[in-house]
C-alpha cells in the first residue's frame, strides 16, 4: 500500500540474504545515499539478517538492487515534482530507475514492502512496477497544540508517513492550547504560550532535514485570526477584546482573536511571519483562518466603528479585511497562502490553497473560482470512524466530480488530520495506524482502486509492516491495558477490547468534562478505532458462513467470569464491568442463535424481541466506548427468526 | 523485586494524580535533582498522566515525595559504599532518607515500584520500608562480543538494572569473535577487530555517566591472554602461533592466544591497559583470563624452551606468571585486577577479585585463601534454564556456607552472565528480563526470601513494570513472530510458542552450524526462556485442580488447525510442523486425562502406555525448541491410570 499504478507480476523471487547490497548508478546525493542505508537497515529489522553489511556496493554489477537516478530533485521540495518510479525485480537481482532521488526514495518504499517472509524464506516477489500518484499533495496535518507531540514522535510519524508514500507534513503549530515553536523575535510567544512544550528553532531544523530527507514537505500553520489564545496570553494588546486571556484548558470554539482592526497586529505578524517563513523553507505559509466565532468582534464598539469607516459590512467582509492584509505579508516573505475553506472569497490572489474541512462542496467552489485546494474532509481520524469510510472519500467527486479538467487539476489532494484533543504521545499511533495507509492510497493510487475488503486485508499487511519502523500501534494498546492492571494476566483485558470501539464523532467532547491535564489513560483511549473481530463477524453473517462467526463469538465467550475479578479489583478498569457482563450475553446469544440456524429450529416464542431489546440496550454507549459485535449477533438474530 | 529487608504495611493509599511533586531536602546534586526528575517523568508513563509537572517542587511541606540525604557519594561509586535508605508512605505524604544520593537512587525505585492502579486508582499504599543490600555487588556480566549491542540498548539494560537495584555493569568488551572500544593509542585495534561494530570513547564516556546517574559501575573486561583472536587480527606479532589472526565467526574455545613469554606483549598491554585505565574510572578492571586451552603454547618450541628457562612447571604456571605481570600493569595504573576462577592461584596479592563462572567451590577457595571473590557460576541467562533455579543459587550456599564468617565477608555478590552466541541486539531484552530481577533478588534481599510460587507471582508484576522502561521482553517476540508471516494473524503462532521453550544448555550449540552471521530469525530465537503457562499446568495437576488445568490445555487445544496452514506457506516456519501437531495432540491427552480423572473413570486397556509413547517422543527437540505441557500432560496420564 498503496497501490501501484501499473503492476506487472512476473515468475519467481529475488532471495535476500546476508550478502544483500545496493550499489548507486547515475545521479547521486548525500541524501539518496543516506536513503540506500536506511533501506539496509531497515531490511535488516525487517528479516533479522543483521549482518547484512551496513554500506553501499562499489560494483552495480554485482549489487542486489541497482538505483538509477537521472538527476537532482529541487532544493526546496516542490509540491508538483515527479515522483515516478519503476521497479524491475528479477531472480537476479532488482533494478529502481528514476527522475530524480525523490522518485527513489518512493521506490526504496516500494521494494521494501515486497520483501515479506513467504514460502521461499525473505524474498521479494518478480515483478515490474510503474508507478506514480495520482495527486501531488499527500499529506497528514497533525495538531501539536492540544496535546504535546515530542520531537521523536513527529519523526516517527514522518517515517510512516513516508512508508505510505505521502509528502506533506502540515504542522498545526498554534492553537488556543499551546503555541509550540521558539520565536527568537519574540520568545514571550512559547514564555507565556506553551507551558515549556515547544519545539525549539534547532528541532524544527532537525525535523525539516529529516522530513526531506524522507520526500516530505512541512508545511507551518499558525492559526489566526481565532485560536489565537496562546498567541494572546503572550501579547493581550493584540487581542480583539479586553483581555486578560490565558491558555485555554478545555476543547471547543473560544472567543479570543487578533483584532484586524489594529496596525499593531500587522506589524507583530510582519515580523512574525517573516521570522517563520526564513525557519521554514517551504513554498506554503497555512495561516488557519477557521472557526472564528466573532463574539469579541461583535462585542468591541471600536472594531465596529473601524468596520463602519471601512465599509465592511459584516465580519465576514472583516475576518476578508483580515486575510487580505495577512495575504500580503505572506506574500512580501516569498510565500503563497493556504488556509483552511473560511478564507475563501474571490478577491484574494489566485495562488492561494484553500484547505477544505467542512465539505468537498468548498472544493469544488474554489475550484471554479480558480483557487488551489486540497481535502481534509472525510479524513479527521481523530473521530475513530471506519477505516472504510475514509477510504471511500474521494477529493474527485460530488461537485467536483462534475468540474471541468482544467478545473479539477486545481484539487491538488488533500491531508489526514489529526485533531488531538484525545490523542497524546501515548496514542497517537494507535489513532493513526495503520489507517493512514487508506488515505495514503486514495491519494496516491488509481480511483479505481476502492475494494473494501481488499483493503482490510492489506491494511493488517502494512499495519505488520509498520511496526518495523518503531510504530507503536500494535504495542501501545498492551501497553496501557497493562498499566491499569499490572498485577493481573492483560489477556481477558484485550479480549474485551478486541470487541469494542471508542465513541465516534465529537461524542466524548460532550458536557464538557475533559481538558487538557485530563489523563487519557481509561480504556477508551488505548482502543483502536475499529473493532476488526466485529467486523469480520459481520461479515461472516452476512455471508452465511456459520463456522468462521462461531469461531469469533466463542473467542468471547468465558471472558466475563475471568475478567470480573479483575476489573472489580481496579478502580479505573471498573467502569467497563456492564460491558463485560454485555459481551458475555452478546455472544451467547449469537451462538445460540447460530445453533438455531443450523439445526434450522425456530425460536422459542418471544426470544427474538427479548433479545433484540437487550441488544438494542448494549450497543449504547458505556465508559465511552461502544460493543460492537451487537450488530453481527442483530443479524443472527434476524436469521434465526426467519 | 527485590523483596526490602524490613517493611511494615499500613493502612490506606497515597493516592497519585496530576498535583504530584517531589521536593529534595538536606544535601542535594546535580545527580539528584536529574533522578527526582526521571521519577516524575516515569510516573507520567507509569499512570499516563502526563500533565503531572516535570519540575522540582520548592517546598517540602507541599510536597507529595520528600527526599532528604545526607551528604555526597564517592566521585567514583565505589563496591561497598552505602545503598541504605528508609521510605515511610502516609496517605498525607512520602519521604525517602539516605546516607547519600546513592541510597536515594534505590529508594527512588522502591517508590516507583509500590505506585501501582489498584482499588484506588493509581496510588502507593502506605508502607515503612528500611532497606539495604545483603551483598554490595550486584551486577550483570554483559557480552558485547560475540554479537554488537548498540549504545542505545546497553542504556536500556542499565534502566533495567537500576530498576532492580543491581550496581555493576561488567562489560565484556573483548573477545574472539570482536574488539568494542576505540582505542587512540591502537586504532588498529578495532579496525581489525571489530568491523565498524565498537564504542567510540566519546560513547563510553556517555554510557560510564549515564550509568553512574543510576548508581551503576562499569567494569570493563579485556579478556587475556585466550580468547584474543580479534586483539591478534589487529596484532598477530603478540600472538603465541605463527598466525595469520582472523575474528572467528563460530563459537567455542578457540586457539589464538597471547604470547606471554614476549616483551612486546607486556609493553603493548601497559600502554593499552594505561590507556583503558584512564577510560574507566571504576577501581577494577577485569582481564579475563578463562579458557586458556594452552594449544598455542604446547606447540611453539620457543614458548617450551622460555618454560624451562623460568622454571615455569606447566602451562597453569605460564599462565601464573603472565598474570603476575598483567597485575603489576593494572596496579600500577591505579587498578584492582579482576578475573575469571582460572586465574586464582595464591601468589597474587590479596586485593584482587576472583570472578567464578565454574562453580561455588573455587569462590569459597578463593575466600579462604583471602581472595575476594563473587559469582557467575549458575546465573548464565544465555543457558535458557527456568527461573527459579537461577533464583535458588546463593553465593553463600555449598562450601561457602561452612566458611568463618570473615571469610564468607570476602564473597562480595555475583553477576548474572549473558553470553551472546544466541542473543542479538533484537532478543536480548527477553532473554534478560523480568529474569534479572530473580537473580537482583537473590543478591540484595535477605536469604531467607526464596519462595519459588511467591516469585513467579511477582516477576510476572515486575516484568510488567520494567516495560514501563521501554524494555522489549514483552513485545519482542510479537514482532518477531509476525516477521515470519506478516500476512496472517500472529495470535495461532503466539499461542505455540506459549508452549515451547528454547533448548537448554549449550545444546544448541552442537554440530557448529552457528556462526556470527547466521540470522537469528527462527523461533527459537524469540521464544521466551519459560513457558509460564506449561509450568501453571504442572502446578496445576500438582494440586489436583483440574479446572485450573483444563483451562490452559483448552487454550492450545484447536490451534493446530489454524496455525498448519500458516506454517505451511512460510518456509522460515514449516520447522514447527510437527511440534504444533504434537501440541495437538499433547492437549487432546491431557483433556481426556481429566475427563476420566473427573469421572473417576479407568483408561483402556494400553491407553497410558500408548500415551507414555507419545509423550517421551513429544518432548525430544524439534526446531531447537522443547514442548512444555508434556511435563504436566505426563502427570495426568499417571494420575489417570492410578
Amino acid at each position: 500500500m498503496p497501490w501501484p499504478e501499473k503492476l506487472t507480476p512476473a515468475e519467481g523471487v529475488l532471495a535476500i540474504d546476508n550478502n544483500f547490497t545496493i550499489a548507486l548508478e547515475g545521479y547521486t546525493e548525500p541524501r539518496l545515499e543516506r536513503a540506500a542505508l536506511r533501506t539496509i537497515t531497515r531490511l535488516q529489522r525487517q528479516t533479522g539478517m543483521l549482518a547484512i553489511a551496513p554500506r553501499l556496493g562499489k560494483d552495480p554489477g554485482a549489487a542486489t538492487l541497482v538505483i538509477w537516478t537521472k538527476g537532482a530533485s529541487a532544493p526546496v521540495q516542490k509540491y508538483n515534482e515527479d515522483e515516478s518510479y519503476t521497479l524491475t525485480v528479477t531472480p537476479q537481482k532488482a533494478r529502481l530507475e528514476a527522475a530524480n532521488p525523490l522518485g527513489a526514495l518512493r521506490g526504496f518504499e516500494t521494494f521494501l514492502e515486497l520483501v515479506t517472509s513467504g514460502a521461499q524464506g525473505f524474498a521479494a516477489p518478480c515483478v515490474t512496477i510503474e508507478d506514480h500518484p495520482r495527486f501531488p499533495w499527500r499529506g497528514l496535518s497533525l495538531d501539536v497544540s492540544r496535546h504535546w507531540i515530542p520531537p521523536g514522535l513527529v519523526r516517527r510519524t514522518i517515517d510512516g508517513m513516508a512508508a505510505v508514500k505521502m509528502n506533506v507534513l502540515h504542522w498545526h503549530l498554534s492553537d488556543d492550547q499551546g503555541f509550540r515553536v521558539e520565536s527568537k523575535v519574540f520568545p514571550k510567544l512559547q514564555e507565556a504560550g506553551s507551558e515549556g512544550n515547544y519545539y525549539t528553532q534547532a528541532q524544527v531544523k532537525e525535523i525539516i532535514e529529516y522530513a526531506r530527507d524522507r520526500g516530505i514537505r512541512i508545511v507551518p500553520e499558525f492559526d489566526i485570526p481565532g485560536h489565537t489564545s496562546a498567541i494572546l496570553a503572550a501579547f493581550p494588546e493584540l487581542g480583539s477584546g479586553p483581555g486578560p486571556y490565558t491558555i485555554q484548558r478545555g476543547w471547543g470554539v473560544f472567543d479570543p482573536t487578533l483584532d484586524p482592526s489594529k496596525e499593531e497586529v500587522y506589524s507583530f505578524l510582519d515580523r512574525f511571519i517573516g521570522e517563520m517563513a526564513g525557519l521554514f523553507p517551504d513554498a506554503y505559509f497555512h495561516i488557519g483562518g477557521d472557526e472564528v466565532n466573532g463574539k469579541e468582534w461583535k462585542a468591541s464598539a471600536r472594531i465596529q466603528a473601524f468596520m463602519k469607516e471601512h465599509n465592511l459590512k459584516d465580519l465576514a467582509a472583516f475576518h476578508q479585511y483580515f486575510n487580505q492584509r495577512v495575504q500580503k505579508i505572506v506574500d512580501k516573505y516569498g510565500k503563497i497562502m493556504e488556509g483552511w475553506d473560511e478564507i475563501l472569497a474571490p478577491d484574494l490572489p489566485r495562488n492561494i490553497v484553500i484547505h477544505s474541512w467542512r465539505g468537498p462542496k468548498s472544493l469544488a467552489q474554489a475550484a471554479q473560482l480558480g483557487y488551489s485546494g486540497i481535502l481534509s474532509a472525510g479524513w479527521y481520524l481523530d473521530l475513530m470512524q471506519p477505516t472504510s469510510q475514509h477510504y471511500l472519500v474521494d477529493p474527485i467527486s460530488g461537485d467536483a466530480a462534475k468540474l471541468k479538467p482544467e478545473e479539477q487539476a486545481r484539487i491538488l489532494g488533500g491531508e489526514a488530520a489529526m485533531w488531538e484533543e484525545y490523542a497524546t504521545a501515548e496514542n497517537l499511533d494507535l489513532k493513526l495506524w495503520p489507517r493512514m495507509a487508506a488515505i495514503a492510497e486514495r491519494l496516491w493510487s488509481p480511483a479505481s482502486v476502492k475494494d473494501v475488503d481488499d483493503l482490510y486485508r492489506r491494511l493488517a499487511v502494512i499495519g505488520n509492516h509498520l511496526v518495523t519502523l518503531g510504530l507503536t500501534h500494535q504495542t501501545a494498546p498492551v501497553r496501557m491495558a497493562e498499566r491499569l492492571a499490572p498485577d493481573a494476566p492483560v489477556a481477558p483485558l484485550l479480549t474485551l477490547i478486541s470487541a469494542v470501539e471508542p465513541v465516534k464523532g465529537y461524542a466524548r467532547n460532550r458536557g464538557g468534562r475533559y481538558t487538557s491535564l485530563t489523563p487519557l489513560n481509561r480504556t477508551v483511549d488505548f482502543t483502536p478505532p475499529e473493532s476488526d473481530a466485529s467486523r469480520e463477524l459481520l461479515n461472516a453473517v452476512e455471508r452465511s458462513d456459520w463456522p468462521a462467526a462461531r469461531a469469533i463469538l466463542t473467542r468471547w465467550k468465558g471472558n466475563d467470569a475471568v475478567l470480573q475479578p479483575i476489573l472489580a479489583s481496579h478502580s479505573l478498569l471498573q467502569e467497563l464491568q456492564p460491558i463485560s457482563t454485555n459481551l458475555e450475553k452478546t455472544a451467547a446469544l449469537g451462538l445460540e442463535a447460530i445453533d438455531m440456524i443450523e439445526a434450522k429450529r425456530a425460536p422459542a416464542a418471544g426470544w427474538a424481541d427479548a433479545a433484540n431489546s437487550f441488544l438494542t440496550e448494549a450497543i449504547r454507549p458505556q465508559a465511552e466506548l461502544l460493543l460492537m459485535p451487537v450488530r453481527g449477533v442483530q443479524a443472527l438474530v434476524k436469521r434465526a427468526a426467519q
